[in-house]
Parts: C-alpha cells; structure tokens; sequence
C-alpha cells in the first residue's frame, strides 16, 4: 500500500513567500506522486480503491462528474478526456445545480464527485442525491477519510499533500490527472481505445512533472508581464475545446486572489457579444495549445487584435504562428494535446499569483473565501 | 395554414426611440404569434412542420441543443424543460465547441439547433455533423426558408416578425416559447406527463402575453434605476435553475449593448471564487423567481448584502421576503415557476436598454458586433 503522510513540516511555506506559490510549486511532485504506482506495464492503469468491473462499466449509459469551483473545472477536462477516449456521454453539473434540478439519474449512471478537501457540502449532498437514484458514485478528494471518500463507492485520492492556500492549485492539476487515469481505465475495459494510443497517453503523463517543471522556470516573465498590467479592471480568457476549459480555471485563479474581473469564453462565441467589450488596450489572455483547433483560435485571436486589443497568448513550442499578431507569446514544452490543460494551467496559475502580489492582495486568504466550503 | 407576413412597415421603428426598445414592446404579440394555433384542445400540442412520431421519440436515448449566443441561453431553459417534461437527457452545447469536439451522436440522438436568422455559420455546421451522424434534427428558427430551417428534417418558426436590432430580444422569448411546445410534444407523445399538469402549462403559456404587457409597465422604474447606475463597471447577475438560465441572458444583453463588463453566475458558485468581487456598492442583480429554490437563493443574496453589495432582485409577486435586505425589489406577475424565464427576462431587457441608452452607447449597432454571425 502505497501512502503519503502530511506532516507539519510539509505545511509551512519552506521559503516561499505564500503557501499559493510553494504550492504551484508542489505540482511537479504532486503529479508524480499521484500517477505512482497507477501506470503499470507500459499503459495499464491500477487504482486500488476503484472496483468497477469491466461489466459494470459495460451497463454505464451515462456518467454526471459532479463538483463546485476548481473541481468543477477539473471535471470540464474530464468530460473531454473521458468522452474522447471511453466513448461514454458526460455531463458536468455545478453541485449546487444539480443537487435541486431533478437529474435524470439511476443504475445505469456513473456519477464522480470532485473536491478537495471532501467536505464540500454541495457536493456531498450530490452524492447523497447520485446515491438514492443506484447511481455507483466514484470520489476523487485530497483527504483520506473525508466525507466523500467514506460515502463513496470507489475513491481516487490525489497525492497532492495539505494544500493550504485558498486558491487551490496543486489539487487541481491532481485531479486532472486522476480524471485521466479514470478515463484511461474505463476505456481500456471498454476496449475503446487502442492499446498502443494508451500507451502514448500514458508515456506522456508521466513526462508532465519534468515539463511542469520547466514551466516553473517562467515565473520571472510572468512576473515581469504581471508588473506591467496589475492594474488591469478586465480580463478574457478564450480558448476552443481543452483550451476553453482551461480558460475557465485559469480566470477564476485570477478572480478569487487578485480581484480583477476576469471571465472566460469559449472563442467562437466571441463574436455573439463579448467581442463589444474589447477595446483598446483590454487584456486578453489566448490558449492555442490545442492543434487541431490552432487556424479557428488564430481567427478569434485576430478578431480581438483588429479591435486593439492586448493579447497574451500560450502556445506550443515549435509553432511560431502568432509572432508578430500579439504582443507577447508564451510556449509551453510540446505535449500530446489531448493531456495538455494539466501543464496549460501552470503558468495562468503564475500569473494570477503575480498579479495579486503587484495588486498587493492577501493571496492566500483572499477577502470573503473559505478553504473549503462546507456549508451550504 | 398560419402565416405572417413581414413588411416594410414593421421594420420601422413605430414612434420608438431604438429598434431594440420596439421589439421588446413587441413580445406580447410576439409570444401569442408563436404560440398560436399550436395548443389546442386544452393542452394538445400541434406542431405542422415538427413530424417525429411517438415511435421515434420513444427511440430518443439523448437530445443536443446546439446554438450560439442569446439562442445557447435559450437552449439552457429548454434543457430543464424537456428533461423536467419528457425525462429525456439533454446537453445544451455551444455550436463552435460541438462540431469540433467529436460528440457522442447517432440515430438515437434528437439535435434541436436554435437560430434566430436560421444562418449562423457554426450552428449550420454543427447541423451538418449531427446529421453525418444520423441523428434527426429539429430547427427552431425565426427565418422562413432560412438554411437552417431547410437543412433540417423537421422546423418550428418563432413568428417574431423582423428583428433589426443586433440584441437580440423577441427572437429568446420565443425561442423559449418554441422550446417549451417541444418539451410538451415530446412529454405528450412519450405519456411522461400528465395531462391535467401539461394542460395548466399550456394555459400559463397562453397567460404570458398578458403578463409580459404588464412588466412592459415597469420601464419608467428601469430607466430609473439605469440613470442611478449606468456609470458602474462590473454587474454580477445570480440565479438558481431556471433564473440560472435568464440571468445568462439578462448578462449578455447588459454586456452587449451597455459594454459594462457583466457576468452570469449560479448563485451556489458564489462562495467558490467570485464573492472575492463583491465590495461595497457592487451592484448584483438577483434573480428570485423559482419558489422551491429560494430559500437558497435568500442565503446567496445575503452572501451579498454582508459584503456590501448593491442588490436589484426580482421576485415573484406575493413574497415580500426580500423586502429591507435587498436595496431594490422588482415584482413580476405570479407565474408557473416553469415557464418563468419568459417574462422573467424581459426586465433584463429593459434594464440593459436604459443603461446603454443613459451611456449614449448606440443601442441598435453595438460596436463589433454584426446581427447575424454568418462567417465561423
């Protein structure tokens, strides 16, 4: 049995200025930690406490991943990871929506609750609710022992250790991963995806600590840009696909620690009426991580630049297509983009914290947020 | 057979001031339009050109409603009413992001596409792929002989009459109307519901013209309250459910005309991230018009008010629980919380109006914004 014990020590700030920042530090760690033990043999996938059968999974019509903020996010990449490789229809529902809202729920749904600490009281009545319809409920938390983890029917723990900054980071490049390890082995007892691309999806997960690793190494550009534009009142994020649910995450990082009003948008809707805000000088934040889509997001970025607007963008390394059309590029180390939102984010992660920094804000206890909310 | 002409003279402003100030007074008669011909019996539903047959729709395992923009929102509300009416599972998806991401679709999937001119690029394409995929398609459209409405197997027109302003506002209601006809067809035809409760939905529907008549009373006070508020920045629209899915619309509209940088939330998601916006004076519209849901919605709004924030509610007429802790609060004519988003945003409307209008922002052409998005 593999174990990770929290000590106190693991719990103070070992020399960073905020426990956020000594905890985006954490993820090359975290990610590793939590994919150990989990990738066997060259592209199986092990979770202990995950007893689904291949029967079982074979009956599932349906699967609700269920959760509130950062976990919520968190289950938008897992929509796509397990839909592009399970072939199981998805829906992804804020706990407080979908506990009230009559979902349409029985034996024959998968239902996964995402949260942190598990203790998030939406998220734990969803559960209740995915439960009273024969739903079998998979967990993904940070804590052992927690409230969902024990009501659960199987449980996936992020090794992501104590994560004390309200704004939560390294929980949620965690739980990326453990939804890809879901989406994984659901598949592979599908027999939906092919075992050699399994693989490949495996083999770069496994890359992704190093490659966070280097993102890290950004942070004085990223402080340097935050420096520049602190006192920035608007932000958009836009991304297409796996990029637009990035984009989410990455503007709530940037909402909850630095008050800036930040937002996110799918790129193709742009041009239905939030393309009326952008004017000269507004800050645009652009993910194209995502090939397939590059030529439609360099359409939007263009879109937004014709109308003056200031576009920081995130590219792969080795495209070089948007030198010259926005202001500034930031390149990601080349990733499979199917796994790409859990590096993507690193460095929006970086941003977010500079910019409170130079705003002067209390980032790891921002105004009128809780750790974890576990009331209603 | 039913048919509404459209002339030149109704493409004139009448004596109002702006198109968009026109074709919200023009709702009322726009909804009985749409609705006319198509209840009959007490509670039948009659839908020419829809000619799925119970056998079909008995098949139906899953239902797409794809569309971009204010027609997406509209496709929020029919989610909740189709899956409250016929129990059959929906996702609404953003035309832009469906045709990209692979979606599980085949002849067991009904896709409902949504536009107002029947000529948006993506949502065509979006039409296309789910076609490829043999799924029977539904076009809700307000264009006759638009692309749309002759691409798909089946049509329902909103009878909107001409809509010039790029804000789109008679062309929501009455996609909702469309969209509530269909829930009851498919309901009706599935015996998922009862026929004495379909038969009190259809008489509320038959109500709303004149309801909608009567919030068109309320301008005098919007405009109000717009000349005390049009110099703020930021709006935080809130709601639960159904209001969930008006304050959507009620954002977009602020947002597009207004150029105020607004944003929709579910108001459980409050505690998880954007509170951190919430200061003094903030102003936060609340939406309270969803009876089961507003006890939670009371504890949201005091969330607010705690911290500062400026709250303009509205609530159903007869709960007077939000007098003294709200700042402000708008009655709307009791409804069957059902069917409410359809008056529910047409104060929205009104408000987004009177702010752009008190900026001297050019109502009817909103800077980069085009009426019908034909390019991708």
């Amino acid at each position: 049995v593999f174990e990770v014990k929290w000590d106190v020590e693991s719990a103070e700030k070992g020399g960073y200025e905020h426990f956020m920042l000594k905890e985006i530090h954490e993820q090359p760690n975290a990610i590793k930690d939590t994919l150990r033990g989990r990738i066997v043999n060259d592209g199986e996938i092990v979770l202990d406490k995950v007893k689904i059968t291949k029967d079982e999974i074979d009956k599932i019509e349906k699967i609700f991943i269920v959760a509130c903020g950062t976990a919520y996010h968190a289950g938008v990449v897992g929509k796509y990871a397990i839909e592009k490789f399970a072939r199981i229809p998805v829906e992804v529902d804020i706990a407080s929506e979908f506990r009230y809202r009559e979902p349409i729920i029985n034996e024959r749904t998968l239902t996964i609750v995402v949260s942190q600490s598990g203790e998030t009281a939406d998220t734990i009545a969803a559960l209740k609710e995915a439960k009273k319809h024969n739903s079998r409920v998979i967990a993904i938390t940070n804590v052992v022992g927690s409230s969902i983890s024990r009501e659960a029917d199987d449980v996936i723990y992020t090794w992501a250790g104590p994560e004390i900054a309200v704004a939560s980071t390294k929980a949620y490049t965690t739980q990326l991963v453990a939804l890809y390890l879901i989406a994984l082995d659901l598949a592979l007892k599908k027999g939906t995806i092919e075992k050699e691309y399994a693989k490949q999806i495996c083999d770069e997960l496994k890359k992704l600590p190093e490659k966070a690793e280097r993102i890290l190494n950004y942070k004085d550009e990223l402080q340097e840009f935050a420096s520049n534009h602190f006192n920035t009142k608007d932000v958009f994020y836009l991304g297409r696909g796996l990029d637009y649910a990035v984009a989410m995450e990455g503007s709530l990082k940037l909402k909850e620690i630095s008050y800036i009003h930040s937002e996110a948008y799918a790129a193709g809707e742009l041009k239905h009426g939030t393309l009326a805000l952008i004017e000269n000088g507004t800050l645009v934040i652009a993910l194209a991580t995502q090939e397939h889509l590059f030529e439609k997001m360099l359409s939007n970025i263009r879109e937004v630049t014709t109308r003056g607007g200031y576009v920081l963008a995130f590219a792969m390394e080795g495209n070089k297509q948007l030198e010259g059309i926005v202001e500034k590029v930031i390149y990601l180390p080349k990733t499979m983009e199917e796994v790409a939102p859990i590096i993507t984010v690193i460095p929006l992660q970086l941003l977010a914290y500079y910019m409170a920094v130079e705003k002067g804000c209390d980032v790891d206890k921002p105004r009128n947020l809780a750790k974890s909310v576990t009331v209603e």
